[in-house]
């Protein structure tokens, strides 16, 4: 089943990454001991020489940034690793592809991550190392977060090692891409709608679009969910859809910052879930509810307010950001993803064009404006400041025009995300990474030892080659026992 | 499947919801917009206004109520979606339903009890605004979690629409109940076991009750688990278990109240823990345990720690508790769940009268105790005060007074259950609500689009159609083959 | 199937734990309600005394230590219960036993551990009480740890009755090692590599050696996993994996010390993963990765940096550690187990050899040199001090003793693991606990009430046994319309 040589594969697939997956694992982590043995040290809250600094600063140990945000680090981090692994085994038969090469590329790219961050945003002026905290390894998380949702698109149809060459790519992008939208053009954006979502769902989509197979309707028979498989996926539902909260708020401002991030996007969630499942029984032949629209559209609302759960979006802003992208990411399901395959020859494993891009554009928008629409006596004299960062070199810029650079900002991500993507597209089309045959995608036997199944059937066919057919109840009735031992 | 016209039926049977559930889901969360633009802003700490508050008030930003409470509230926001789901998915073919239809009624539950619980409880009297922060969406999922509880006793059994009644009417009831409970009697229930535990059950059994249904048992062979699904529960059972100490500790005082209910709540779930154990060994036939009582008893400590957790109720009293509530509550599923169904025509399919009802009835107990033995030798006089909140109107009441009114707390709840769970059973009677036949409950396919099972089968039949029937040892390797594949 | 009586058992095996499990629990839990009426009691920060006690501490309620820790008490709470639990679910008949026993045992060791651990470090000096407080539970749940360990070089193998003796055992052992350990050589071990993880690796391992089973093979058709077991394996993975920082960084010094821990842990888990995933595809035909490896080595890095977590390893120093554990701990599976297995006469079910006991000696060693290897610049003159806890009478210690005393703790752990285990051990070879016989090891249905799988074959054979063989066709169709409906 490793090689495969069919007429309509486009020429013969070599699906043997015995050398590669492991030349590429061991170089690149030697790379990142020797990187991190240049480059990397403590910050001052996590070095020991924090005792002698925090008695110069005046400050307690609690006061310590960990005790701020590492518990939504963790948060997110089983967002990263449970969340968007297990939301990815829907797949009858692609489980251990979901979770394993999610694991395998959300950890490589935490370390490139906390590098390229590194060297755009945290340099110590001083002694030119970067310096990591806990802000750090949640921005890292943040980073991998891209890689991930571009890996949705590209589900079942990639090997482990393109996946690695596409998370080298997609961490730089981001980070690049994050130094323009946030340094550059000083644009807000504490959960990433722009940053995270719409580049990593453009960056995955452009790649798919790149790596169309024509044939893939071959594999249509493991393109689908069973049961059980369906209950695993709504294990990654949920825990992205509870930590969300924490997702939007880990790295916003201390104090009413992150409290208001999670307070809109609890808000924003819940109303998502209800539209999801209204329109999802609405466009069912019988209102018979669609699990696809479930796992995925419920978790629109926490996409779009990303960028704005930090401003005073106000309670009932983020209910109707939720309101719409429910609804918006269920229609996007029946509609638009058929029509993306058909027309526009994008396909889209995981829908994260209903689920990423669409939302991640419209909270880019919903930022933007509610920016724009910042004053004084909503957010107080200095609250205005703290939230929009108004200071330094930017102690002059006005909320309308921050809404025009939160606007400028969107387009970036988008930019990135499709430029970024049908580059690396290019790269990957590259025969040398073992990729499977079209007629073999979705199926996790090609890159892993899988057991066989509850056996029972093997025993019977032996017993059955030697006995005559009118034995037959006989014949199952030992299968019926051996299923029961 | 959708329409049942069967004589033993009372009446035909209209399973589509289709446009009930969109029309129920549309028409409430815009409602709640409107109401949430209305009446709901953020609360001081939430507000950006808290760097000229915090000044005003002398308060440094992790002394923001967001970081004495965020991560118990994120834990409680797991046993809501995850505990309470997964728990219920032990049956073997109502697992979207168990994870589903609890998503929908908790995210439209937490939206209209932020509401109600604000009007009762957190209107500013200087705006009239219901300001909210961290302590509101704790409150928000405590308050569905009734609503939940109540869904227990009726898996399987009701339409999705009579599910958002149910919680309609739930949430308003419960913050009611709380309203008088906790502001008219001021008695303290931080982990809910009379406000939400209590209520909750009976709530839900009493709509069980009125919703009878004689021919229950021909769904019979779906009312059960298998191995995988049995394993799902399990994930719902331990999460609940794990983060029930933030669940008894998330609204305590600050300070040595969350440090004490969570040691408390701590102590009682591990002693239930062997004591369900035992009971459930020595009540089976060659001592085998059953997962039915694994999966629900070993919560049964921390449904009864709930009231008292807060208090001084010593670690030794906590496990007590726990020691007492896993022999009541498995005792429960073996002799009193089917006396219950058989003569008092209760169908309690989670067994929530063992779980919740007896437990919080008995944690109510505890609580009135453990209150009025309260004396300052113990307490401090400070802690006394703190503790029971023993202020302001209150100032003179003693602790003997106080059991006093938390057994009064008591009645209040079970009566809210009782009498409210008539009078929505009676509503959800109305043959409009979508509801299943008696032979059709437990039954996914009713609600969902159900993906086919691993399908090897098909193929096969079709194959064997056409061939001669002595040729089946082929036929079967055809199969084994599909299966491999 | 409860008895077996077949010549190759050592002995007819009476599995019926009827009596004896329901005993063990009531007496045990009995026991430790009465030991903690007489020595258990709240400490300052959870005793109602609280609200004085700061005020003359000057402290604010945030400074709680609950609020420094309870956070990742969550977290190690999740890993203890679900962590360990589903990790060993990768079994294909093994998950009520894997979940379910982990559950029982963890519960009752947390009790036992409270009042081991407290009599040794906790008794307060004036009255004589252990007081206990959220630093307890931690320390409780890390000595559960240890017997979870432990069981997994064991699962399938012992009776339920046989795990509660070994972690009484266990617990006890434990907590004269730690005390050892931590109190009279001084060492740091703040993740436990040798206290909890060498410790519990041996105590199972040297169990296993005297339990030594000569006829396992014919229990081999059950010693592995299905895909959906593999599945369930993959949650626990997930959750030690991501909460590992927690446990590292759970009983740290405040503010630098969690903070430090909790990056270092992270970094090494993150290169572990890699090498993992390089040495399973290199090491198999075609490259396949094999999801034992990838459920287990990818945990090696956090093991390894347990000791050294809190001192500054340097973030290129973790990752060293991570990249090397992840190497050897994947060999481990490939090539010392089975020679364990075959020369060795070791049966280690979930490979705890690999997993812990190498990965713990090297944490060991890591934690001695890097000890050795501090000094006055690096960690700052307080810094050295306060993270080597070189005060009162080891004020004058240097940290080139340190790391003597460190070598010295990991030679006491490995004595321990080992003498005690060979104790318990023959301890547990005592016919009286219901062990199971060779050929039914690995399978719930020796202690478990395990439900009847997908029943759709049963009807089809009575309804086969009255028809004629030559309507086969029509006999397989009934069976296919039974297992769709």
């Amino acid at each position: 089943m490793g090689n495969c040589i069919v007429p309509y594969c486009d020429g013969p697939k070599n699906t043997n990454v015995r050398f590669t997956l492991p030349a590429v694992c061991f170089v690149w982590q030697s790379a990142m001991i020797i990187l991190f043995g240049v480059f990397v040290r403590y910050n001052e809250e996590s070095d020991a020489h924090w005792a002698e600094y925090r008695v110069k600063h005046n400050k307690t140990d609690i006061e310590n940034d960990f005790y701020f945000r590492y518990p939504s680090f963790q948060d997110v981090h089983v967002m990263i690793f449970v969340g968007f692994g297990f939301l990815m085994t829907f797949l009858k038969r692609y489980g251990f592809g979901a979770v394993g090469f999610n694991f395998l590329i959300a950890a490589f790219g935490l370390q490139w991550a906390l590098l390229m961050q590194g060297w755009f945003h945290f340099i110590d002026p001083v002694d030119g190392f970067i310096k990591i905290g806990v802000e750090n390894i949640i921005n890292a998380d943040f980073c991998v977060a891209g890689c991930l949702i571009a890996y949705g698109a590209l589900l079942g149809k990639v090997s482990p090692v393109q996946l690695m060459v596409l998370t080298l790519f997609g961490i730089t992008l981001f980070a690049v891409e994050e130094f323009i939208i946030i340094s550059l053009l000083h644009a807000r954006d504490a959960g990433g709608s722009m940053v995270i979502h719409t580049f990593g769902a453009y960056y995955g989509l452009s790649i798919s679009w790149v790596l169309y197979r024509p044939n893939l309707k071959d594999s249509s028979k493991l393109n689908g969910s069973v049961y059980h498989s369906d209950m695993f996926a709504m294990i990654g539902t949920l825990f992205l859809w509870m930590f969300w909260p924490s997702f939007n708020s880990a790295i916003s401002d201390h104090g009413d910052g992150q409290h208001r991030a999670a307070i809109n996007t609890y808000l924003s969630l819940a109303a998502t879930v209800l539209t999801t499942f209204a329109i999802s029984s609405l466009y069912q032949k019988h209102g018979k509810l669609d699990m696809v629209h479930i796992q995925n559209s419920t978790l629109a609302g926490g996409v779009a307010v990303g960028t704005a759960a930090e401003f005073m979006l106000m309670p009932y802003g983020s209910l109707i950001v939720g309101f719409c992208c429910g609804l918006i990411s269920t229609l996007g399901y029946i509609y638009i993803s058929p029509y993306m395959e058909r027309k526009l020859k994008i396909q889209d494993t995981c829908g994260v064009h209903n689920l990423h891009a669409m939302p991640g554009v419209i909270g880019g928008i919903v930022g933007a404006i509610t920016a724009a629409a910042a004053s004084e006596p909503v957010y107080g004299k200095e609250g205005l400041i703290k939230t929009f960062d108004f200071e330094k070199s930017f102690a002059n810029r006005t909320p309308a025009v921050q809404g025009g650079y939160q606007a400028a900002a969107m387009c970036v991500a988008v930019c990135f995300g499709i430029g970024g993507g049908i580059l690396v597209g290019l790269i990957l089309r590259m025969p040398i990474w073992g990729s499977v045959a079209d007629d073999n995608c979705f199926e996790d036997e090609v890159y892993w030892e899988v057991p066989q199944d509850e056996e029972p059937i093997l025993p019977v066919l032996e017993y059955n080659n030697h006995m005559a057919t009118n034995k037959n109840a006989e014949v199952m009735e030992t299968r019926f026992n051996v299923e029961q031992s």
